[in-house]
């Protein structure tokens, strides 16, 4: 029996197609995958291939893929959208995000939306986040992405009516280690209606406003 | 100097008005607030108002209050609206999970939506909610309440093209005590996608899609 | 044997006298205590005495202790002091944290010390805090109380000068219960320099701001 | 002293002969065991043997072993089984729980047990294991294996009269890390009668269903 | 809509009838759950049913009940089986786990299940257990209970063939307060093939117990 | 069948006699327990019994016991030893430790040894334990008890040459709530050699220093 | 859009300027920031550069920081003070440490701050902490660093009236593994008034005491 | 100033000498102290020493050490005692154990202790240990060790009547994974009197072994 059911009906169903993750899958299951999608001539979406999994694909089957490593996501038979849908932001508290941040952004533009990343807007100076606080309210969904002790997720969603969709980070040492203390913070913030995902889950944030956009802004015949 | 200062713009700067969380308040503090709401005519939502604190304050101002023991919420200087949203709905994964769906209905009524409750659907018996999936589906954006193993989440969320809000309850005991293990699979679901708020945060999930509503469907007029 | 060794020479040794943590102590041991610094004539805070805690005591005993119930703390022999210092100030997150915020005051009090509280300026509407921060900005030492996710440790730090010295409270529910996430948010914060006590330590930070207003300020004969 | 005892009559007294868990293990230790076994002429199963460990043996004790890479398994002295008994399945959540999967499958098959794997029917796809609920239900025992959120374990428990032995795995990231959140899932699952083993063991849930195969249906002279 | 649906059909798909579990259940809807199958003449099993909840109920509800505060259990509609099978038995490590041990007696009781209870067996007098040991291997099935560090388990089940089912008490205090300790004993245990249910769950054990017999044992006119 | 087996030779096996732990135990077992030794005539301790439960014991039964309730302990059918051996004693870092610090002193008492109480030297005043560690020295065997930080086990093993056995209490608030704090602090000490007891186990600590000194000094006739 | 944004008056604003943490930063990130700052000509503190980053800067770049292996610490463009306040210390309890503590004392030296380090005197010999308690109490601020189970926190902020920062560190193993017991003892000592910043956080801490220096010690053109 | 002060009167005073932990020193810091030592001709153990650190000494200073790789110890200006004391025995529950056994014994060793190692009596086959129980009671005292969920210590002390000195050790996965379970097993033992150590912590064990004994054996010349 094959070690994977491909979900070929997920965005049909769910409005976001069937993705893969790949940090705990072997060569084996990857490439098995891999085949199957060329062979079915299917566009997917492959997220935390490190750059090691990659090296470690046959070269034929490498070189379908249109890697990126920024954001450690593949594309397999990626046609380009001729026109990307406007709406969504990405802003992160630090340098540090960006890898996550990158994530997010790429499963949008994979999925047909545009969005700009707000860099290193961390609430230690405050000033920073003022700033760019008009361009970001410009948006209809806020995707944010922070470590350490996540305050930025409080003060942003205090400042805006976009719903705020919080990516707590690993980033961070002592008892930040790991993302723990960035997630509980959203959890619990002061700000009401903050929506949060799993650590370092710039996929999932993506896929959510996703949705959100899918049921409200876009025609049935884009996805 | 007060205990407290009012945030009266809180509802143009986010979409949702300023509430009152009376878990920790003592009966001063209680009712500094409310006399200084009666004294100003504002509107007002008051969540987690235990019986037992509603009946520590002097008659004159309890009643003055639309209190609502199921929901534990109360309101003051209330005008029905004359008119409900629809496009949200609520699911439950079992009947202990009512109090926390109440007080995220009542946040909605009182923002003007309507909000079926789908009760009693966890998977245990997967026919529950294969039996009211159409009708769930309608809606444009689902909150979902379970505790104990949360995996309605996960279940509900592969089967719906709307947006889920999971709202973790404190339902359960032994490892599931105080409602961490429904938050941890909400956050870990194998569904993208999944929107997750604290435990028993029914008010929050409200606000959040309350949030998206108003940003995509409800005209200014309205708030 | 005896129960308790009083350590007299405490404030020529560390800069604050020894207090009296009621909390976990019986009503013989309070008793004990008590007498004995009746009978010493000793000045004396005691901190954590519960209501209930002071009506158990023999009237005789209780009526030498000015005791304050908003901060749940009593002082023997209390003589007030004739000018208070002024350098310290509080800041709190909201309502709630009002009794630990009042233990910080009245031990500051005590020792001979002013210090206006800012109550309520919670990141949730930030103008709160922007519209005092200039008063706040006017001390020397800046005691902030946070329960829930403690964004304001971080917001406040990267606004002044002043070292901070954050109290978490126990005020929240979910994953904020007992104070843990604000906790680990003042320690994890961006913004670098912030001092951290244990959750609801009001006593604690107050003894070390005067420590620090010892070291710097105040002259030989004051304590 | 030498370093181990064997435990021969383990087969006897508790239905499942003694294993050799390598994980923890040196080398020395290892080849100590191995020899012993060799000289005894028993059959033997080795569990958790890393490639590097096997690599690490002397060659002459390294080809006794009848080593399997994705399993991670090694059997000393082995006679296939001449018929297999039928009865247990194996059902997976995710590709990458295939390892632990193997695991199991081969201890069953080192005990003469037959157990199909059906994999990959996580619950974000359900069709996926409503497809196979026909075949896994003609079975009387079902083991299965999910890391994440472990949802697949409540919704399978509560679609079959057969137990369910749940195996959480450690797969997963943030909140998941580990293998916690799946366990915690299986222990606190709303489908009753749900038995669970530790992380990732898939030796101990095969050896559970051995044990109950041989109480009810085994005949004493297989063993 | 009602705060419940009947799960009717749970018996003839998963083995066991559905419950109610009624630890976090308010009086109005157990009332509703009972009305309901008084009216469908449902023989239903109540587990968790605290005296002052029974207490609670309207006496002509409350009188429909066979309540047995031992166990916290109450059945509804009630006819004793003519004839108990056989096969299963429970073994408690303390005194203090007896409440738990009959939750699981009873739900085996209602299930047509005679199990006797050897109490008070744990490995800190070892001749207990083995003086009992041999009645204990009598058995097809063996649920076992114990608290604080749970070594019960691991020596049991290395003296029997029979499945152990481990069922964690939350006996204990320090780091066993709430039966984290005990269960993470049953679940890293040396001796292999246990399987654990959460912490107190005597009602879960009991079910999986049932599941196993119904499969192997009993005829189908039984349930 | 019983409840409870006794281990009536747990004294000659393991150096101390079987106590009752109450804790956990409701009326019935406990008159069940008690009787059984009245009608055996055995001289028995019992520890952890709240007022409460003495109270809720039959009349006749209660005054059989020797009750003492600053160590919430009881005595069955004592008879007072003519002289107690000496060597063990215990210090104590502050005044809440004193019920945990009488439940090893009775517990010493009840099988023959005198244990001194130095109370209240923990280690803020540091002059407090260096006045009375010529004292300490004296003793054999040390039993140490602190809650919060624990700081004490480490201060005071650096300073003496008698094994020291650390009793974390389950004293303070905050991080240090429950006394899990306290214990890592034993555990994790800088100064080697420390033993530990479960929080709050004064029972045990004293039953170490029992189990000993019947190694060493006692001879034979005297247990 | 650029990753980062420089917050250029943090030091006029907070009274310590902005540095860079390296720990999470990838070489391309570093390289962008350190240009940025050549560009500038800032002169600026770079902390936690593993050896390996620093190696991985492109040549040019690397010449011009003045790396410190020891601290793990770089400045660009650094010219040394003339003439060095003095008025910090540093205690460290072992020789592990030293890392942390140099961090720190770096820290201090780049801000204009002498700081003497008192090094391995942990309370496991008390001794050394006395011999050196005098040389100590002639410091204003003094920073303490421990692993294992920080009683060194403790013990000196009994024994000096300056206010103590604590910087656990991570140092130890098994409950000790990550720095988690030191920094709860910090929180939760016996001794008043300790204030603790983030497990291993050197720079935090001299951050702080470089902030109360500034309030009261220095005057305005020092920064 | 240097980074360490030697303790050279700990023998005196605690009844053993100081010794070097290595685990998180560095080459530069080891070399100063085992100079230090060589210069003046202390005898000294220095544990935790890997191989990789004892390899990256100076070849000069290396061959100064008698190094065991199986206990990772080394010991410098060793002269081997003419006779050891007996008395202390260790118990292992599996062959993973090995090398903190050797830790302890090597540590008894260097103090003049013989004590024989009986290796894997684990209770998953109780025979083992019983087999042996015999031997073990010769001891005056057992120090045991255990991984997973360290059954062996209940059982081992419900047997002998020597004090029992447990040494949880960090084998084992899931649950057991860091050696968490086999401490609190220990901690929470229903047998009375055991005495529990840090995880891994043989070194500890053997200090605490060595402190009783010289309390009662050894006369003074010995040490």
């Amino acid at each position: 029996m094959s070690n994977f059911v491909w979900d070929k009906n997920r965005q049909s169903r769910t409005a976001v197609a069937e993705a893969v993750f790949c940090e705990n899958k072997n060569s084996e299951d990857l490439c098995n995958i891999i085949e199957f999608n060329v062979k079915n001539n299917t566009t997917v979406l492959l997220t935390r291939l490190a750059p090691t999994q990659r090296l470690a694909l046959p070269e034929a089957l490498g070189q379908q893929l249109d890697y990126d490593e920024s954001s450690q996501t593949a594309i397999l038979n990626y046609t380009p959208h001729t026109q990307l849908h406007s709406g969504i932001c990405i802003v992160t508290a630090g340098t540090s995000d960006m890898q996550v941040a990158k994530e997010a952004q790429r499963t949008l533009v994979f999925n047909g939306f545009d969005s700009p990343i707000y860099a290193d807007l961390g609430v230690a100076g405050l000033w920073r986040l003022l700033d760019k606080i008009d361009d970001i309210r410009r948006h209809k969904i806020i995707i944010a992405l922070a470590g350490m002790e996540g305050a930025l997720f409080s003060v942003l969603a205090g400042l805006v009516s976009a719903p705020v969709i919080a990516v707590p980070t690993s980033v961070g040492y002592g008892v930040s280690t790991g993302g723990k203390t960035a997630l509980d913070s959203a959890l619990a913030s002061c700000s009401p209606g903050i929506l949060t995902v799993n650590i370092d889950n710039g996929f999932g944030a993506a896929n959510a406003a996703i949705k959100i956009m899918k049921q409200f802004v876009i025609d049935n015949h884009l996805s």
